[in-house]
């Protein structure tokens, strides 16, 4: 019988948590951070991820005292490895973890990565982190497997639970041992990776495929806009061929999909391989800001700007890598009245001036980044009251897509 | 009851052709290539596309006589566009077929476009050629709307028959009576698009979409081997992901993908719209043929080299465009002896060194281009008789795979 121990808990920590904890295992909970720790004790997610009353119901041992660990003999690492401001992979966090692990790790003991690593970080560094602060040797003291997290934030259809999951490891009886485990978590298939590289390589080639048919619907649509016709328009018929794929436009931001393609650039470089369209569809993606900035520049005087939709995608509260801040920032380093709204966003307000909703009017620029539920219903009227004569409008998730007629008096724009 | 005329006699326009006469149109087949028309006369059609027995139970009028064409009153047009050398968009033939037709439209004519266009081409230049020949007027005494072609030559499954067919026309009855007779011709959807530029620039995206997602393909492959790891392992566990598209590396070739992108590299261009991803999507594609080639000639004498794959697709004898052909010219400009093997490829034999399976022995470089169906079936007993000692087998679409050990004294390479 095991005793687990997820260390690190966001999004993909706290699913993992809980759903052993469902299960009836024993699970400690482990993160460096105070806050989250002291909200999870009194089972409040401020991702907005899992409710209250569902943390409720289950037994999950939250700390931030890594001693609780040598209780455990499986754990899941489920660290954030983000990028630094120079856009290069930062898989600091992820190494301290597997360093405050490698002095509580035991003989048999099973540990399974789940952050998003370049191929070859597991086996190559992290490794080498668990065998020298242990003492031990993995493959034969201790065992390691990689299973990389795919989960979806704000995405109600696909979670933890349904998502087929990969799973790797050092040899067959630990991929063994760790497919039962996944095959309680989830009702959904567990696949085989040939390797714990082959694991990493799939996580990365995800994320990154889905980045580059962004970028395309991105390029795409500064094309068709200039040529006087709505990509929405042309992907409503282009998607009734069998083998097309509907992505649309947009900010690309988050923790996943504006992330992962720079571990494998990075990767990529240190083997001298080439990698142009990778590279290229991360700058594509990133220039949208100045794009929509344009927008709001050229031509006119920008007035008062209100930017609605601070979260890095629809319906969640997470701002990471939020291209609707870098919005904001650049826009306020060029206009003087720029202002933000979002009912949901996890962030520090004052960061972002963000306004409530009642203190907003004589709007002059509105830029809509995100297609939150409850701008969606907006009604018009409303939206109407907020905004000066002439205002502009910036759609850019089309939200209000055939909403305003020329009696509007608003300037409407959308790819 | 409208009299037919397709005009252009490729794989489209024949298909069109055919389905108009299974449908007892009167229908003519209009080609300027004398050769093909004496074929088409004598049900033969070269591209393997339409059988013999096929052919001979419709009755369409094939001829290559302009005059023919003032029997029509709805025209098709499936007119090549390619690139010329320079990878420009080269439709002097369509502007041609245009101009020749142009001549005969009568009032209340219906002409049909389905050749690959950029978005405006059309509106912008092919009615100016319509009107200027005819002396009439578009929209007022003839009625021009465009349907993109969307067949995709070799694929069993969906054909002309069961593709969703986008249309769109200069108004709304023509529009109607357009999705008409394409709703006899068809077994699937007709889908309006909103002006004839969304459906030119959708079908140009739906060719895009695909090129681009084959560059990541090779580009990520390049990076798997180079890290020891097969993107043919990774692509089987990535696509347990619900959103995975499992597109593979692999050469691109023919009249579309390689082809389209250049359209609307060419019109963004004149827009002054910047398309790096689209641009650096064909530029990986292309090089593909380099990377081959250097892991020919890299570190080691080729000796005798066969390629095994001419056409730019399976099973299809369409040789247009096709990288094994630029494979051969670039690896004859640097080594001795290259030859070339296809049985179904059409194409003029002595220009690619073309050998008869028999004749052939001694390989020292093996290349597998293409995954042809009875290359697919070749024993391994056979392929081994082909090559010497330590032979080099590159097979890039993996047909191989697991088929040879350290016993058969080869060196197998795949991505």
């Amino acid at each position: 019988m095991y005793n687990f121990a997820v260390i690190g808990l966001g999004y993909v920590g706290l699913r993992v948590a809980y759903n052993l904890a469902k299960n009836d295992y024993n699970v400690i909970g482990f993160d460096i951070n105070e806050k989250r720790i002291t909200e999870l004790q009194n089972n409040y997610d401020h991702n907005l991820d899992i409710n209250t009353d569902l943390l409720s119901l289950v037994n999950i041992t939250y700390t931030n005292d890594p001693e609780q660990l040598s209780k455990a003999n499986f754990y899941f690492i489920d660290i954030d490895t983000p990028i630094n401001q120079q856009r290069d992979p930062d898989i600091t966090a992820l190494k301290k973890a597997c360093e405050t692990l490698s002095s509580y790790i035991k003989p048999n003991d099973i540990i399974v990565i789940e952050s998003t690593v370049a191929p070859g970080t597991t086996e190559d560094i992290l490794i080498e982190i668990f065998e020298c602060g242990s003492q031990l040797k993995s493959g034969k003291d201790f065992f390691v497997g990689y299973s990389p997290e795919r989960i979806v934030p704000g995405d109600l259809k696909h979670d933890l639970s349904n998502t087929a999951k990969i799973i790797a490891a050092q040899n067959k009886e630990t991929l063994h041992e760790i497919k039962k485990i996944y095959e309680k978590l989830i009702n959904a298939p567990v696949a085989l990776a040939k390797s714990i590289k082959v694991a990493e390589a799939a996580k990365i080639l995800e994320n990154i495929q889905r980045d580059i048919n962004i970028a395309l619907m991105n390029e795409f649509a500064t094309f068709t806009k200039k040529m006087d016709i709505s990509i929405y328009d042309v992907i409503d018929v282009a998607k009734t061929k069998w083998n097309f794929i509907p992505f649309t436009p947009g900010l690309v931001g988050g923790h996943c999909i504006p992330v992962d393609p720079y571990y494998l650039i990075s990767q990529a470089k240190d083997n001298d391989v080439e990698t142009p369209l990778i590279s290229t569809a991360r700058e594509v993606n990133n220039k949208m800001v100045d794009y929509i900035s344009h927008l709001v520049l050229d031509n006119r005087s920008p007035g008062k700007v209100l930017i609605l939709g601070l979260s890095y995608k629809q319906d969640i509260a997470d701002v990471r890598n939020s291209l609707s801040i870098a919005l904001y920032h650049l826009l306020t380093s060029k206009t003087k009245t720029v202002m933000t709204h979002d009912p949901i966003a996890y962030i520090d307000k004052a960061s972002v001036n963000m306004q409530d909703w009642e203190q907003i009017n004589n709007i002059d620029t509105l830029i809509v980044t995100v297609a939150h539920e409850r701008f969606k219903h907006l009604p018009k009227t409303e939206l109407l009251k907020k905004l000066n004569p002439n205002a502009l409008i910036i759609d850019i998730p089309n939200i209000f897509h055939n909403m305003f007629t020329e009696n509007d008096n608003v300037k409407y724009w959308s790819f």
